[in-house]
């Protein structure tokens, strides 16, 4: 997920110019938040933090992307000169990935020299928008069905290369199986599925062809597509065809269904597999699958093993951006706030507070000044200091342990699809306060 | 838009080992097409050939993603040695991009054989579905704010990186005027704007001074952002700084509302520079903004001049993907067909002609097979042969300037925002009787 220092919104640019010229390098604080909650999400997992360290620790402009941003004329040569030593030399405070969290809750705050921290706006919410789009919508397919197998079949159709990858990791973070993306193996280890296409039953002139010949050429990997012409009539040739296999020590490990009524077709299958003596092939669904989908199939008793969700989770369908921001909280050591209408922001370096409840259950969090420690659980923890990580960042896999963790503790009602009443956030009296007085100070 | 060839479904490799296995390398023929027409959109615009067809000209594996296939254990090595000799050799038909299409028309006809026409599938879709969504959202926007400056403001919250720039080239190719995305100029020539943010106002003690100060570091980009604490309040000030600036050679170009009530906002701001001897002041206006909220917008005489559109254009937010696939239609000059429940396709190579109308506007299409030449403007070109293009692609430029001419060209109801009557795209009487033998001969 490297990127070009360019990919940034050019108002970052002519911002910078501005702090270059005036010599305004104070220290900045800024905090990453969702501010609103959608009515589709109950809670939001934290993630995109690793990629997010990986970007600012090699944040630099290449000498052929200063050269042309000064042939643009937009911008003068102290200021060219100035960004080619701009390096990110800040501090990171960030909620691990695969934590929980809630609106206007801080994620990330950074804390650095003005330019810096304004610089890394635009690729900064780009990263952690995603991840924690991605990740928050696949918690609700986890949540709901418990024990199946989930695996992330959107690349296709995820808005380019790195939205398919960002996805593939998101949904393993939060508890997803696998990928069918075979880059998301090979750059994160995730676990990567899958068999055939309906291309290769149409490539044959014949269906069972099909069948036979995948599994002389992938004997370890058998799932078949039954559903190319009719779907039980491919499970019957399924059933066939498994003692022949059998016989040169070939297992069918499970069908896969694709399109119709997937509940009566599962319901059929399993009917067909089972009275054909393959109680051990497992059924897999795929095709227009959503977290509401899953639950609806589980729920009718479709006898489903594995669902392969692609397009509605690789695009967060129902909620395909979040309102969040990366907002100037204090600037040379005063408390700054937006107040533009509808969009006031609460002022200062912040903390989140925890605290859980006697059945473990997560059950309140207070969001605080900084500078002012309550009791519970503090979220944001210290990961980099001055451009430099404090240790090296949590493997995927520890980070896909805390997302489980995290997901045990939720309240029931948060656990569901509906919309549940909101999570009980308390803003502290000491925000409360600095709020008002920034209020009465700017204007 | 280079991406690692990795960046597929696992199943296209285990076909491709099947497909190895049994010698099957004859040609196949894939089309490229959106299945449905969603009620948002009435029409769509190919987008997307010439990103795909660089993908195609620098497919090839690596030496280490061969070593780590190899590794996975997943794969004889016959095969691996043959992936390390694959390149894309085959050829493309297609409709050069800015072109208006509709559903079940081929978009892009892929001839190859059989490993490399399948091998391609997921990201040949990737590319194509996201500048198809892009433009085709984009356009509506065009079409109801004629003569206005529309800028995509949207890189923060679209999905990656990838897609930011994606965004940025479609909604050009659409009409826009531009993006705020840095990287989309250096790479794409695409002009990009921007000023400043909240935060800049934020930094600063004072607004005033905040104007002053952005004013004199980048003279000949004054478009400042009035909203951060008062609007009305903000466009004062600009009034009365103007005449100081002025005096120093310094014009300022334009103010941006970026919240609350914007139509309210904007008429208020356009009667106090007005008022104030301002009357070339351009308003800007950005914020949670559509092509529905533009339209509106401009519908209540919003004295507003160009409009910064963001997150629901760079996400398609209210069609975040589209029932889009690329299929089998012919294998060893046979034709094919998928008959899966609700997803049946058309099969054999394939061509679509359009026909006018008196008034120049476009009247109705014919999906044919390419066997069967029919009258009208043929839509499929060649523009690949053996791997090679058959010449430069149009430029960005020539792209954008087509797709213009075609959206003069649409009738009237499709322009609008509101669902139209569907566009007629008859299907010849050969295509059918095809269909019917292919369904006759398979299952």
């Amino acid at each position: 997920m490297s990127s070009s220092v360019l990919l940034t919104d050019l108002y970052q640019l002519t911002m910078l110019q501005g702090y270059f010229e005036e010599g305004m390098a104070e220290t900045a604080v800024f905090e990453f938040f969702v501010r609103k909650k959608p009515p589709e999400r109950n809670f939001f997992i934290a993630a995109g933090l690793e990629p997010l360290l990986a970007y600012l620790e090699s944040l630099q402009f290449s000498p052929e992307e200063l050269a042309w941003l000064a042939e643009t004329g937009r911008f003068s040569r102290g200021f060219i000169d100035d960004l080619s030593r701009l390096r990110f030399a800040g501090d990171v405070d960030a909620m691990p990935e695969g934590t929980v969290f809630f609106p206007n809750e801080p994620i990330v705050r950074v804390t650095a020299p003005l330019p810096q921290a304004q610089l890394i706006e635009t690729r900064l919410i780009n990263l952690l928008h995603l991840q924690i789009l991605i990740a928050s919508k696949a918690a609700r397919s986890v949540l709901v069905a418990p024990g199946k197998l989930l695996i992330d079949f959107g690349l296709r159709r995820a808005h380019g290369a790195e939205a398919g990858l960002t996805a593939a990791r998101a949904s393993y973070l939060a508890g997803f199986a696998g990928s069918s993306n075979v880059l998301a193996e090979f750059d994160y280890g995730i676990p990567s599925y899958g068999t055939m296409a309906h291309s290769f039953i149409q490539a044959h002139e014949e269906e069972t062809e099909a069948f036979l010949r995948f599994a002389h050429a992938q004997p370890d990997n058998v799932v078949l597509l039954i559903d190319t012409y009719d779907t039980e009539e491919g499970a019957a040739k399924v059933v066939s065809i498994a003692p022949r296999l059998k016989s040169e020590g070939i297992e069918i490990k499970g069908v896969r269904l694709d399109s119709g009524d997937l509940a009566d077709h599962a319901k059929k299958v399993r009917r067909i597999l089972d009275e054909g003596g393959l109680p051990g092939v497992k059924i897999w669904a795929s095709g227009s699958l959503d977290e509401q989908v899953v639950r609806d199939l589980l729920g009718s008793g479709a006898p489903i093993d594995g669902f392969g969700i692609g397009s509605r989770l690789d695009t967060s369908a129902d909620v395909p951006y979040l309102d969040c921001a990366y907002k100037l909280q204090e600037y040379a050591g005063r408390a700054r706030r937006k107040r533009s209408e509808g969009k006031a922001t609460w002022p200062g370096r912040k903390q989140v507070y925890r605290r859980s409840g006697p059945d473990g259950r997560i059950a309140e969090d207070l969001l605080t000044l900084e500078s002012d420690p309550q009791e519970g659980e503090a979220l944001l923890q210290p990961v980099m200091r001055a451009g430099r990580r404090l240790a090296p960042s949590p493997s995927l896999t520890e980070s896909r342990r805390r997302a489980a963790a995290e997901l045990a503790r939720l309240p029931e009602p948060l656990r569901r699809l509906e919309e549940a009443p909101p999570y009980r956030v308390k803003i502290s009296e000491g925000l409360q306060r600095l709020a008002a007085e920034v209020d009465a100070r700017s204007g």
